[in-house]
This record gives C-alpha cells, sequence and structure tokens, in this order.
C-alpha cells in the first residue's frame, strides 16, 4: 500500500467532485453550445508542442514556467521528447496550426478551441492561479485581411455564453486602442510615456484615482492634461452617451489616429447592437487597455457585477498578426477566451454554483423485486431507446433505500413497478421534484415520462 | 521566423485538420452520449499524478514509457514537479480518484472518463501507436461488492455507442474467466501452465489453429486434449447454442469453477438479452481471455466485421479490487474501454469517415448588399436566438463567391437578403442539399428555415 499522503490532491491542478463536476459539465457545455451557435467550429491541438514553437515570442523569465517533458526512470541519453514541451496557452498552438495548415483551412477561419493549458505557476488558488487549467478561445482569423465587421459579432458571442452560463448580471466591455493611443498624441503625451501611463489606466479600477494622479504627478504631467485624461477615461455613460462624447472629443481634438478609432469604434458598436446588444449588458469602457503588442484594434473585457474581484472573466480583441513568427503570410484576427477554471472557482466559493446534482440521468427505474430484474432491464432500455438517460438500480436494497439513493442523488423520476403494477400491467411514476405520483399503463410509461420531465 | 521543419506534426501526437475534427467531435459526442444515456456520470482527472501513484503497479521496463515534468530552460535544482508525471491510462487515476474521495462518492459509482493519455511509445500510425491518444472509458464501481448484473448491463452501453457511431457492423463478444480455467483445470491442464495456454488461445484468432496445435505439442498436451480445446473454444453458435453447449459441458465435466462460470454467463448472458442485445450484435466467444491478472469474472470484447484489422476496438471486464494498492477498502467493478483515436485514425485510413463537413453550422446568412450589413445582422441573430447554429457572412465578396463557400463547405441553408427581398419584405432561402430555394415572409422565415434543417 502507497503513503496515505500520496493521495492528497496536487496543488496547482484542480479536480472536481464528482458533484462538481456535473456543475463543470454544464458549464463547459454552454459555452461550446454559444460558440457554435455563432458558426464557430472546434479545433484541438496535442498537449505538446516542440520548444521552439513555444518559445519564438517568449523571453528567458517565461520560458521557466514552460513544462517540459522527461522520461520517468530514464538513464542517460537525451530522449527526443526533450524537445517538446507542455503548452502554456492556446493561442500559440493557434498561430502554429494555422500557419501550418494554411493551405487546407478556408478563411475566414472561425474556430473554438476547449482545452486545459498548464504553467509552472506557483499555485494559489486564492488568487487564482493554476498550473494546470482550461481556456475557451474562439478566434476569427482572416487570410491577408479580416473584415471589421468579426469585432461587432464578437460580444454578441460573449453575451449569449454568459446569459446561458447563467452566472448573473454581466457587463461586456469594449475599447479600441486607437482611441486612446490617438487621444494622447492629441493631448501631448510622448509616444514613449504612452505604454506606461495605459498600464497606470489599466490600474485605476483597482488602485483608484488619486494614485493614478500621484503617478501622473511622478511623470510631469500639467494637472490639467491629468483631469482631461481622468475625465475622458473615467466617463460613464450609455452607448449613445459615449459615442457622442468620443464625436465631440474627436471635433475637438484634431487627430487622425484618434479620429479613425471613434469612427471604428463607432461602427462596431452600431453593429453590435444590430446582433442585439444592448446597454443592459454592453457598454463601452475607455480605460481598456489590455497588454501593449499584441492587439491592435477593438478590445473587450467581460466583468460579473457581483463578482468585481475575479477581474475580467472573458477578454481578448483584434490583432494585426496571429502567427508572425511562423509564416510570411499576414493573418490578422480577432478573438476572446474564458479562463473557465478561474471562473468555475471563483463562483464555487462564492457559492454561486451549487453542484447539488448528484446524476446526469433523470431517471431512476427501481427494483422493488429481485425476481423481476429482467422486466426492469426492458423498462430501463424502452426509457433510453427513447432517448431519456436512464439509471437502474441494480443492487440488493430494499425500496425505502433505493427511494432515498433516488432523492439524495437529485433524480427527478423514480419508476416504480412492484406486485399491484405487475398485476394491473401498469407502471408507478414517482416524480421526486414535486412529491407527486402516478400510475399508468405500462403501454405509455414512457411518454408519462417524457410529459414529467418537460414539466407538462 | 523560425525554421520551417518546427511547423511539421510532431510523430504519435496526433492532431487532425478542420473537417476531421468535426468528424472526431461527432464520434465524442456519440459515445459521451451513449454513457450517460445509461447513467454514466463525468469524472476528470488533471493531466499529471503522483510518480508514486504512476508506478504503484508498474514494473521497471513500463515506467520507461511514462512522461515526467521537468521546466523548459531551469537551472539547477529539482523542483518539485519532477515528482509528477502524466497519467498513461485513466485506469490509475481512476483507481486513485476513489480512494481518495471514498467518503464523498456514493456507491455504485458509474462514471465515464474521455480524456487523452500520454505514453513514450515509439510513434506508429500503422500499428495504432501514439505517444498521445484518448481513452473513453466507464466504470461502475461498488464499495465491498457490486451485484453481477451490472456485468450485463455492460454490453447495453457497447451495443447503443456503436449504433450511434454508426461504423458498419459490429459485434460484441463476452467471456468469464472462470469458464476458461473450471475448463482446464477439468481437462487435467496443471494450473501452472494455465497462464501460458491462456495467451496461446488469445493468439488463436490472428496466428490461426495450426499453430495452436504446435504450442500444444510443445506443452507434452496429448492431441485429445489439444482438440477438446480447440473444440471448446473455438465453438461458434449463437448465444442460445453456446449457453447449451457450455451447459453440456458443465454437465460432462464436473468442476465447481466450470459450472459457476457457465451459471455466471447463462444469468449475464440473458439479463443483457432483456436489455435489448441479439444474436445481431452479441455472442459469447470462449477465446477472449484479456490479460491475466486484473480482470477476474466477465470480460469483454468489440470488433468492427469489416474492420478486424483494428482488433478489439472496445473492451473490458469484471474486476475485483481495483484500487488496491491505495485503500483498504475493497472496490469491485466492471468496465470497458474505447481507444477512440486509433478507432477514428483507423476509420479514417479505411475512407470509413468522410470528414466533408466543413461547417458546425448548418445556415450561412449571405451579405449581398454590404450597406446592408446591419439587416443581415439581425437576421443571423434572429436564427441564433432560436438556437440555429448560423455563420454569417462578413466578408466583402461578390454574391456568386458567397454562394461558393456556403456549399464547398457543406451549409445546408444559405439566407438570401437582395434587393427584392427588401422591396417585399421577404427572405429567400436556398437549400443546398437539394438545390431548391423559396422565398418567404420575413416573419416566416425561421420556422421555414426550422423547417428545411428538419428535412420536412
Amino acid at each position: 500500500m502507497i503513503d496515505k499522503t500520496a493521495l492528497e490532491p496536487i496543488p496547482g491542478f484542480p479536480e472536481w467532485t464528482p458533484q462538481e463536476q456535473i456543475a463543470w459539465q454544464t458549464m463547459f457545455d454552454a459555452i461550446r453550445r454559444g460558440f457554435e451557435r455563432f458558426g464557430f467550429r472546434p479545433i484541438e491541438t496535442p498537449a505538446v508542442e516542440r520548444n521552439s514553437i513555444l518559445t519564438a515570442k517568449q523571453s528567458g523569465d517565461t520560458t521557466r514556467e514552460i513544462y517540459q517533458l522527461g522520461r520517468l526512470n530514464a538513464e542517460g541519453g537525451q530522449e527526443d521528447e526533450r524537445d517538446f514541451s507542455l503548452h502554456f496557452d492556446l493561442t500559440v498552438p493557434l498561430a502554429r496550426y494555422v500557419a501550418q495548415r494554411a493551405g487546407e483551412i478556408a478563411f475566414p477561419f472561425r474556430r473554438y478551441q476547449m482545452q486545459p493549458v498548464w504553467r509552472g505557476e506557483r499555485p494559489s488558488a486564492q488568487q487564482g492561479r493554476y498550473r494546470q487549467f482550461y481556456q475557451c478561445d474562439i478566434d476569427i482569423i482572416g487570410d491577408g485581411a479580416l473584415a471589421p465587421h468579426y469585432d461587432a459579432e464578437i460580444p454578441a458571442v460573449i453575451h449569449r455564453v454568459f446569459k446561458d452560463l447563467a452566472v448573473g448580471d454581466f457587463r461586456i466591455r469594449i475599447n479600441n486602442r486607437r482611441i486612446m493611443s490617438g487621444f494622447f498624441a492629441a493631448s501631448g503625451i510622448a509616444a514613449d510615456e504612452v505604454a506606461g501611463l495605459m498600464r497606470s489606466i489599466d490600474k485605476i479600477e483597482k488602485q483608484g484615482v488619486d494614485q493614478f494622479r500621484k503617478e501622473m504627478a511622478g511623470r510631469n504631467a500639467s494637472s490639467e492634461q491629468t483631469e482631461q485624461i481622468l475625465e475622458f477615461f473615467q466617463f460613464r455613460g450609455s452607448l449613445v452617451e459615449t459615442l457622442a462624447m468620443l464625436k465631440a472629443t474627436s471635433d475637438k481634438l484634431p487627430n487622425e489616429e484618434l479620429a479613425q478609432g471613434v469612427k471604428d469604434l463607432t461602427e462596431t458598436v452600431t453593429l453590435a447592437q444590430n446582433f442585439g446588444l444592448t446597454d443592459e449588458t454592453f457598454a463601452i469602457d475607455l480605460g481598456i487597455a489590455r497588454g501593449l503588442t499584441y492587439y491592435t484594434g477593438t478590445v473587450y473585457e467581460t466583468t460579473l457585477l457581483d463578482a468585481p474581484h475575479l477581474g475580467s472573466v472573458c477578454s481578448g480583441g483584434r490583432y494585426d498578426d496571429l502567427a508572425g513568427h511562423f509564416t510570411n503570410r499576414k493573418l490578422p484576427g480577432v478573438g476572446i477566451s474564458i479562463g473557465l477554471t478561474r471562473l468555475f472557482t471563483g463562483l464555487l466559493q462564492m457559492g454561486r454554483i451549487k453542484a447539488e446534482a448528484d446524476t446526469v440521468a433523470p431517471v431512476l427505474v427501481a427494483r422493488p423485486l429481485p425476481e423481476e430484474t429482467n422486466r426492469y432491464a426492458r423498462l430501463a432500455q424502452k426509457l433510453r431507446d427513447a432517448g431519456i438517460a436512464t439509471e437502474l438500480y441494480l443492487e440488493d436494497k430494499k425500496l425505502g433505500k433505493q427511494f432515498q439513493y433516488a432523492s439524495r442523488r437529485g433524480f427527478h423520476v423514480a419508476v416504480i413497478v412492484h406486485m399491484d403494477e405487475i398485476a394491473s400491467g401498469t407502471v408507478t411514476l414517482k416524480n421526486l421534484k414535486s412529491a407527486t405520483q402516478e400510475t399508468v399503463p405500462e403501454a405509455e410509461f414512457v411518454a408519462a415520462v417524457q410529459r414529467i420531465l418537460a414539466g407538462a
């Protein structure tokens, strides 16, 4: 027998209880269904990539967080597998995939990808740091060019997915990077200060306005500049109001990039409204920057209104070139990513996910008379053949125990055929949600179960 | 730019084209749906386990096939991650999971698990050797005991799954290990010869009867013994005929284990018939042994009738103790595993999987008039809100190109609103499968699309 401590969970590698796994799967399926509803198609890449692929864009510091493959108990000599490591995100594998398969892919390429990734982080569930976690990504990639309209479809996908996830009120926030940089240029901020300033603005939400003013003073910005920047980036209004403010600002501060950004954002937001987005879940937030080098236009963040501590639970944006390290072909795109492991854990910790159901099948066929097992098998099979997920209780336990099992695990319907039912050719259906029961002719029992499950 | 060779596929780590991935996903979903139909519930374990868990049952030779985690570019010092390796199957993680969580699991525990596993094999796609491949497992695990009836449900799951996979005719073959060992004992085969003999019998199908006779002669078996063994194990008949033959043999050769095995198999097969199994897909095959130490009673194999070279594509059996290395709790169970990667690749190579569809959405909303993009967005959104997966074509291409795109990628319906339709408040629906089209009032177009998709 091995040491008991070997059965402890491995920090940073989350694993769910059977009940939690059902809740996880429900969320996973909702996301996938949402992605497919918009015509995104699945791809899956192997867990490993060549080190040269994974490190093409990485600096020395971050490559230390990459898990390399070795062989357990390998004696001497390098295995070729040492050239492979576990992927740390799904963007690099996507870039490699598209660069490698550009010839066999029909563009625009709308793909989703929902897989675990691995990082050698110092694990901390509180801070949402995991060594294995799921990313759920969508991207639309063009060959050479990609119409700007796609940027407007992405918030509609986020809207659909988060409505279906039923995790409470949420806000999709959109911005365009050009507005930010154009506004800075027009406000007399030097180009080499923009990066730092963007970082400061990105932190206003967390660190507050006063900290921002301090940082600006440290940068020798005039307080007029500081207040103009604050007024702009802290503006909160409806979609219509914000677009009007942007138009006014752009008219007031002549700058080509600002004007272009305002035009692009206005078109994107207008089209997004035609995709069904409204002020209820969709807002312009000029303070969103999202990294510095990758995104080039539209950027997105998504927050859960009663879980702001989770930060953005779905983010992304428009980029000019997906795979510049891997191919000469220019591959612009737009995409988002949901960090499902972090989102799921956060909701579990908040008690927002209950993880109460202990079965995926709504129906349990009980077995009050062990000698009638063949009959129960036929009943269960009839339900299964009708597409109803059904468990047949096959242990030798008393009927009371079987009911207990059924109600504790969250079955909806228990099917009971005891001596009376056999004598009269009927089936008793116990609705465990409403605590009611009915007895129907055997010929009608499948339809009756369907009716109960449909809530009719 | 990185070296082109870095974009080559990594041997042994299969990756599908976008079209193949859709076919893969269809199979994956069918298997999962089949498992859930029978009340199996999902669990997922992390990709890594502690080395002490993975090697508890392993001998030195096989541990060399385990991939251990290291850190890329790590300088000096052992990382704690060196204690972890990628799991090489889903059985060891299941054993660890159940041993660790026995207190929070309700038994009997019916779980499915569909994940990749990793092995340091010498890759060979021809022989179905992969370094990363999917296993799709189900198990029913009891706490201390598990009713024998569950053995009869497993073939019903296999039947459902392979019917739904639509991969042609298949045969589920069942046996009981006790019959084999009881028959040997009754035939005067010494106990220490049984293991070798079982292996020889397991190979009859591949190597032929003559090779078996040679091996038996090498074992100093009398030709009478050899022929009695061959007659028994080569018996082919219907379920009823085979059970009758077994009954007769058991009556003729008094042996307690043989009698028990025949009784168990008879009960299992009889109950399985009540789960809908017939001679069409279900057969007793006394030659199935399946390993030596793990399985203790019922064993299963599944073959595709026109792909015998793939061997058994779904195998498993009854075992006495899942997690003896990890817990004192006795955990008997019964389960099967589908090696999906090998099955999928085999079917691809045979041309049995066509991988023609290049979209998961059946509907494409075309965009003949770029200035009407907002209108098209609203139309697409109406379809999506009705649950119909829909792609909106947003590139600036001529309508002819858009139709080409729609038909090449396998869309079922193209939605067209050109000037005529706008003027008359209608929508034209092009059924690309039947090459017909109809124009309907806009208020009815969602229902019309639903009708076309339903094939009505």
